[in-house]
């Protein structure tokens, strides 16, 4: 994922600078506008004259406004090519001050924006429906403070989270989240889709470790809620309104994070498994075994592992097993871990419940696990189109959708498979097939969200609803926080111009 | 401290039971009405009419409708008999319908009402100010499931927090938060005062900690976000309005909660120390030598232990020295875990950090030096009056305001000292006085704030706002941030029945 990541980082890049024979490969591949694929009405705004694009290029000056439709054309896709907006203008603002007076201005003409991070969301939240206008945060990325004692990071929301980490890395500290997106993904976007990722388990999810926001209301206002404190319990906790809820109440302008402190030492196991099963067993005995330096535990089954494997040519380190089990350690003795991790292994080697498998404490096969792991959530996409899902169950139920999907769609997929986060009870689904049809897209919605529904799960663990799952929101959240929801999004942005058709459902 | 509201909860009950002579000495000792006090104006709701009474009895029964003035008295003064309310009436629900239908009819009849958990809070939050109707949670006392395998505990809000520690603990678990009140204190009351205590640096914020709430709104409106998953990102995050509000944008009636897995091992280090900056030093090096296992850093000057060991004659473990430090671990190996305390104890002796101490893993003794740590909260109440602050600070500063407040009261006050959670920035600051003076408080406020204001800390870090804060709000909330609490308080409470006179400043 990180490889696929990257390299439309780099696409984008490379359009950027007219680079022609790019722009004609990605014009080639276009999907199909998100307003005819959905059948989506366009809500009253205003239409972007000439006049606004004057006034943008009066304040952000000429180069940050891009008008030209080639130039314009990458923004406006989301990276699994399942979403296309047909916006004209893309701003990329320097400054919250530009920002605010960007949003005041589009809030008085009633012109709808989007605003946009790495572009590396899977619900169609970044990137626009109709013609809102783009506002891309690229170029706020300046780290703003670091307290190396208390681990608190100031910076701007366009800083890409690799950026970060390496960053921090060089002072002790680690980000307090991974993802496959990090090479490209933002912060601002991160921190406004509450993103997950791989070692929440350990580190605990961005309501917990972001400590302040700075967003701007749809008015310009800007809200200062940048604290860098662990505790502050002075009123109402605003910054948890920008939190995930994916640009629609504020856009987010610099961020307050909660680092923790570099691990000494990180070891990795792979192993093979027989079943599920075994699987929450070997969970429940990582937990006990493993206990403060268990930092992930990952599942993936043999179709998720054999389908990365073969469409992009990655090693799997161990032979081929039913599932596979990814454990990772974060700690501060070396001696220690490695210690707790061999009397794990040998004790579940023993019990049967480990078929197989690698332990390795060396950072280049650490790195090569990782990216076979990460590059799961991509891999379909050279085969044709990916249905995603990412929902979340009870462990016990974790598994039981994989199987009844395949049953249900009876060879109409070319695979089906399963893999994620078994410590978060977050799994992740992928359906891949020749191409998107409507017979199978009805096969799997709304099954897949009634079934979730049916155990109290989430019908979007990590991902967020963005333009896609607006209309299944309701299997997840009951009439009464929907309609809180909508009384939220009218007392913050009452014209509705931040991120429109995205996240909230017509009522 | 636990000692102090074990006795609060004893006096409670006693008083319930009817006990004249209890009834007698808490008549005797009654805190000046804070109506008067602190000079505010009654707002306009209405009076509780005998018919309101009826109606109440009528959907509660007559023995959970408390109106005999001597019932009511204990409920109307916080503990620390800062504040005394003038209601007339306790309303005891057992569910959450009952609490929509009270919430209901007082909104469409415009009387006022007082939330109460375990009555601990220490700015005045859980007590009326005037005749507001006192909803009390203690007979929602209902654990309603466990998912051993994923720490989800759901529970009603009026649950103890010890109660469901011990019950947890039975199935090696326990609660991410852990505090001097834990015997009397409710998670009800905890998640609306987003309360932080002893063990935040290693199991984070309840922010991070909270699955799930359920809550009413003042119109009688359940909003149920009771999922208890770890991840669940469909759409936005209400729970965190009510996590924190202090019982002014809605009524938290349930909980689900995340427990982290029980540690096996458990260790305790006590430690005489010479300046606040070797404390700082020691904090970088326990970081280091303890990493992941570090639960507990906790710091106090001589004068906070010298006064607690005189007034509640507790033993200090170690002899005098200028400050202290405790340290604790949470580990799943006790070899690993006593070789990695022992490590930095024999280094931090060498290097002259450590002066003495003492280091143990008995339960016993464990339990004998938190006791003495945590009862230094309450131990000035026997000498007199308490001025108590509770703020955050860049570490750099933590400690600067105690010598500075020395200087200034020139010995005005018996005593100041200063103690608290350096791992989280957090410093208490008890001023013990003979007995309360305007005269001493203008000394105190809002200087102190002024000083927290300076380096952008914050003036409230665990306690809240409540109602003895809201007028110094602004010393820690920018403008923009305090319009949009309002706009939220008219949005969910619009005609401001919910916790009046508390958290939100007049604007």
């Amino acid at each position: 994922m990180s490889i696929m990541f990257r390299k439309l980082g780099i696409l984008i890049k490379s359009i950027e600078k007219n680079n022609i024979r790019e722009k004609v490969r990605c014009a080639s591949t276009l999907p199909q506008l998100s307003s005819e694929k959905y059948n989506i009405k366009r809500k009253q705004f205003s239409n972007v004259e000439s006049t606004d694009v004057n006034y943008f290029k009066r304040i952000l000056g000429e180069e940050r406004v891009l008008t030209e439709e080639t130039d314009v054309m990458p923004y406006n896709i989301d990276w699994i090519k399942n979403c296309r907006g047909q916006s004209s203008v893309v701003l990329k603002p320097k400054s919250t001050e530009e920002v605010s007076n960007i949003l005041k201005y589009c809030n008085e003409r009633r012109l709808a924006v989007c605003p946009q991070g790495g572009n590396t969301g899977l619900v169609g939240g970044s990137v626009p429906v109709f013609d809102e206008i783009i506002i891309n945060f690229t170029l706020m990325n300046k780290v703003i403070s670091l307290d190396e004692i208390s681990g608190a990071l100031i910076c701007e929301s366009g800083c890409i989270l690799e950026n970060l980490d390496n960053y921090v890395r060089d002072r002790n500290l680690i980000m307090p989240l991974d993802l496959g997106a990090k090479g490209t993904c933002q912060i601002g976007g991160n921190a406004s889709t509450n993103a997950g990722g791989l070692r929440l388990l350990r580190y605990g999810n961005l309501h917990g470790s972001i400590l302040g926001i700075e967003a701007v209301k749809a008015d310009g206002t800007v809200i200062d809620c940048l604290k860098a404190l662990k505790k502050d319990n002075t009123g109402y906790h605003l910054k948890h309104l920008f939190i995930g809820s994916e640009g629609t109440l504020g856009v987010i302008t610099k961020v307050a994070v909660h680092c923790p402190a570099l691990p000494k030492a990180v070891t990795l196991g792979f192993f093979g498994v027989e079943n599920f099963e075994n699987i929450l067993q070997l969970y429940r005995s990582a937990k006990t075994s493993l206990g403060e330096i268990l930092s992930a535990f990952e599942m993936a089954d043999f179709e998720a592992i054999n389908t990365t494997v073969k469409n992009l040519k990655l090693p799997n380190p161990i032979a081929d097993y039913p599932f596979y089990v990814l454990v990772e350690t974060h700690g501060s003795d070396e001696g220690h871990d490695s210690e707790k991790l061999s009397r794990f292994l040998s004790k579940e080697m023993d019990s049967g419940l480990i078929l197989d498998g690698t332990v390795t404490s060396e950072p280049a096969k650490i790195q090569t696990i990782w990216n076979l792991r990460e590059s799961i959530a991509g891999a379909g996409l050279v085969q044709g189109y990916m249905f995603k899902y990412d929902v979340s169950l009870p462990l016990r139920n974790y598994y039981d959708l994989v199987p009844q999907l395949r049953t249900k769609l009876n060879g109409r997929a070319s695979v089906v498979f399963g893999y994620g986060h078994v410590g978060d009870g977050n799994i992740h689904i992928n359906v891949i097939v020749p191409e998107y049809t409507k017979e199978i897209c009805s096969l799997l919605e709304p099954y897949i969200f009634e079934e979730v529904s049916k155990f109290n799960g989430s019908i979007s663990a990590e991902h967020g609803i963005g333009f896609r799952k607006p209309h299944f929101i309701h299997y997840s959240k009951d009439p009464s926080a929907l309609q809180l929801m909508k009384d939220l999004k009218q007392l913050m942005d009452p014209n509705g111009i931040l991120n429109p058709y995205k996240v909230l459902p017509d009522m």
